[in-house]
């Protein structure tokens, strides 16, 4: 049942005096649920519970934290078909989608009971004492990852299950020992309600501690706000826009206790296509990129925005083939009236833009909230010069730089900001020609792929999901796969401490049987 | 040669038309050498040569990058006595410590040395790929850690060879291999120089790309601002003041391209003696403790400045002999008369709070610049309303707080900012009874204590030097020992990229023979 109201610990309340409505974009109408904002108060409560919960939380076992996580993969799967329905009804997205991503939330949530399960994540090491040692003895020096602090997730309009409520972010915090407060998207507060239920049960199931998890419903910026100011929050996750995502770190360096905002943005996702590649296998690359613009209504963060070749006939071609086939894809539903709004103004502010041409758009008549894809091509020496066509269109849109030469392609790449990806397609080895190209792009990105799309994130331990800024606020950690628990812990180290006081990490006996670094060696002996 | 002048890469400059001299806080007067503050073309060009050599020092070798850090030791070496001599005409430290800190220093750059050339430490992490997986195939992605760019440095007081020229923060940004801009500390700008010539002299005996190392001098802050400002600078490394670290991190936060700052501040490094230490080993915890006070005129960063035990007959007799131990301490001279005069005018600030009571304080004459120790006390609900006493006084001070309870005591713990170090005092085992406690400590410190003091800081990988801010403004790192290179690299991924281009630790073949996460498992196998 969908109540409408925030989840303070594993209390439903609604004191707030403000409701809102979520959309259903396909039938163009208000969803039914009338969902209360959370209040300053309880935003204070929920923050205040969480910070409790984390001095035993952050102290629990991998293995009990293992079967809280598996424990909310099982509640949601016991939501059913009424948890898909309500996520196509707030965000226009079809069934199949639903179950796939569902499937993806729940396969996370297991990756990291698996991970935590196992325990090495933690990195213990140990340096013994030489009592001994001459001038002065070596202490006894241990070391391991232990938890940040309660951490605030705010949902992400694109991904109702996997970068919202209990997605990669709230996973990654839970296992690592935070709580987790989620500022719900408003765009699908009812989903967001039905999987925290879920959430609640497992920790009480599991015997969590109360305020391990809390959900606050808003539609403003304020309550989002009032938690990265918040003293005892200590990070954020965040997905979302780069106006968003910015607002929220500046908040946040701004504290007097500074704290670290995670958050992945805006991407074009450059595609580099090399000459005799072009020559080959434009008719290919045409279909593929047709598709990899136009899935989910480009509401990827992935999706290429910017594809960059040489002039040839080749390029010609591609971009023939390109403007045939993209009209061909069918147009799908957006998320949410704003969201479409947004495209629309976006596109016509490129399309406005001196020297943009459109290649091809689709112009039949759509359903409502269906977004019209179009392809777009520019010179080179315009593109270079004009920081507006760098910015994202978010949606169905990409746009093709016409190069004069291989040396300004190389420009182009250099003075591109940060992104997520950047994908080199090549005619077999001819990118061995292309180093500087290559390292050009390296620099400016998160991953690089070589002939394929940037859609598509595999959820494993040697993704990075994140980049130079604005990509992601902080390249160094990713938003994807297990590595992303490194976001909330912190390094502690233990001087001389008393075995028997020592987490079981870093216990001689090495009860939990991890890997670990003994004196500057890897080993899970005994000490 | 001292000639004060600038290294723009290797060559010397100094275009600026400011100069300043270093002064010999021993014989009270200023050193011969005339300094030559770096201009902001001199800024711009280091770091354009700085940027312009990352492109070929972030693909250099572990192996050879070893080498270039091994040279730098010998250089530093081989500059034998005369080194020793101008670091101590520029810090008024004893020759004694000059050795042990070149030493330490030597220590830093080979252990460096030996951590990238065993290679493990980019923690590659491979995921093959599954071209038959359904319902959609798994690629091939390859992670591994690479350079952020290049690196601002800047030199602290306390530690003219430590944490500075080649302290820790170089020896780990040379490591993970990014190009390092130095900002010389003014205390020290002729040590500064020695040091930078002999990393200018590795460097080209071991040929590293000319602009991987520059040394600018400056007195006032101009430099170092416009150094964090410049956009090709991509991390600062700095170990001073909160008030120095905090600016530099604001600035760094405002930029259009925030970059992190790993700023080492303040710390006052509670101890807490429990009941029964207190009881049975008052006599020796006061020797030791005044020693640890007064140790380098507590120029020390883990300098114990907070010591917090409960009323008690033991307590009673430990600070009477704190009060008589402290005073046979011979005074010693401090960096420099700016940093006595702080010294002074925080003493000065904190005795002229209510309720502060002088235990103890060296009274009778002292040379020039030398420090006179204090010892203090205050009451436990004193301390805990007034803000002010919980500030570090850099130098020989400490306050011992006199707590009514153990539950005062907790509340005083829990109300303490972000600390480097917290130290336990205990008896045996009595430490168990004090859980609580114990949580409360660890959540805001970086390194636990068993028994031990605080000052001396152990170079080893289970070392961690840093904490909740404002002890640092990143927690989630250290600023000792060989994982410090996390702080300079940024995981990447490449996704179906081809063999025979991969990084040599990402390659089929493991030919560095480095331990790999290969789909999941450790392994130093071929794949």
């Amino acid at each position: 049942m969908i109540t409408g109201k925030n989840y303070i610990g594993n209390q439903l309340s609604a004191n707030g005096n403000k409701v809102f409505k979520t959309f259903n974009p396909l039938l163009n109408i208000e969803n039914q649920w009338e969902i209360t904002e959370a209040s300053t108060d309880e935003v204070n409560q929920a923050v205040e519970l969480a910070a409790e919960a984390f001095k035993t939380y952050s102290k629990i076992s991998g293995v009990k934290k293992a079967e809280f996580l598996r424990a909310i993969a099982e509640e949601i799967e016991t939501l059913g078909d009424e948890l898909l329905e309500v996520y196509s009804s707030e965000s226009g997205l079809p069934k199949g989608r639903a179950v796939g991503e569902r499937g993806r939330t729940l396969g996370q949530l297991r990756a990291f009971a698996d991970h935590i399960e196992e325990g090495n994540w933690v990195a213990a090491s140990i340096d013994t004492a030489q009592p001994e040692r001459k001038p002065l003895p070596k202490v006894d020096l241990r070391k391991m990852n232990v938890a940040l602090g309660p951490v605030v997730v705010f949902g992400a309009s694109n991904f109702p299950f996997a970068f919202s409520t209990a997605g990669g972010d709230t996973a990654a915090a839970l296992a690592a020992g935070c709580p987790v407060i989620v500022k719900s998207h408003p765009m699908h507060a009812a989903t967001g309600e039905m999987v925290s239920s879920a959430i609640i049960k497992a920790a009480e199931k599991t015997g969590m501690p109360n305020g391990v998890f809390s959900n606050l419903n808003s539609s403003g910026i304020e309550i989002g706000q009032a938690l990265v100011q918040h003293s005892k929050v200590k990070a954020v996750g965040f997905t979302g826009s780069i106006r968003g995502g910015r607002a929220l770190f500046d908040l946040a360096a701004k504290r007097k206790e500074p704290i670290p905002v995670f958050a992945e943005m805006g991407s074009v996702n450059p595609v580099v296509i090399l000459p005799e590649a072009l020559q080959k296998k434009y008719k290919t690359l045409a279909k593929t990129y047709s598709n990899s613009i136009t899935m989910g209504a480009g509401q990827f963060c992935t999706n290429p925005g910017l594809i960059i070749g040489v002039k040839s006939e080749g390029l010609t071609n591609f971009v023939n083939a390109l403007a045939e086939d993209i009209i061909k894809e069918e147009p799908s539903c957006m998320l949410h009236p704003n969201i479409i709004g947004a495209y629309e103004t976006n596109k016509t502010a490129a399309l406005s833009q001196k020297g943009l041409k459109v290649l091809a758009g689709y112009e039949d008549d759509v359903k409502v909230n269906h977004a019209k894809q179009v392809v777009t091509a520019v010179e080179g020496d315009i593109f270079l010069n004009n920081p507006t066509l760098h910015h994202e269109v978010f949606g169905p849109f990409s746009l093709v730089v016409q190069c004069d030469n291989i040396n300004q392609l190389e420009q182009i790449i250099s003075n591109l900001e940060g992104q997520l990806t950047g994908t080199i397609i090549s005619d077999g080895n001819e990118i061995g020609k292309y180093t500087t190209v290559v390292n050009a792009l390296q620099s400016r990105v998160g991953r690089i792929i070589f002939n394929g799309v940037p859609t598509g994130v595999e959820v494993c331990p040697s993704m990075l999901h994140g980049g130079p800024y604005p990509a992601s606020t902080d390249s160094r950690f990713t938003a994807v796969g297990v590595d992303s628990i490194k976001r909330f812990v912190r390094p502690f180290s233990f001087q001389d401490w008393p075995n028997e006081l020592l987490p079981e990490e870093l216990k001689n006996e090495n009860p939990l049987g991890i890997s670990r670094l003994v004196n500057g060696k890897n080993s899970k002996d005994k000490i």
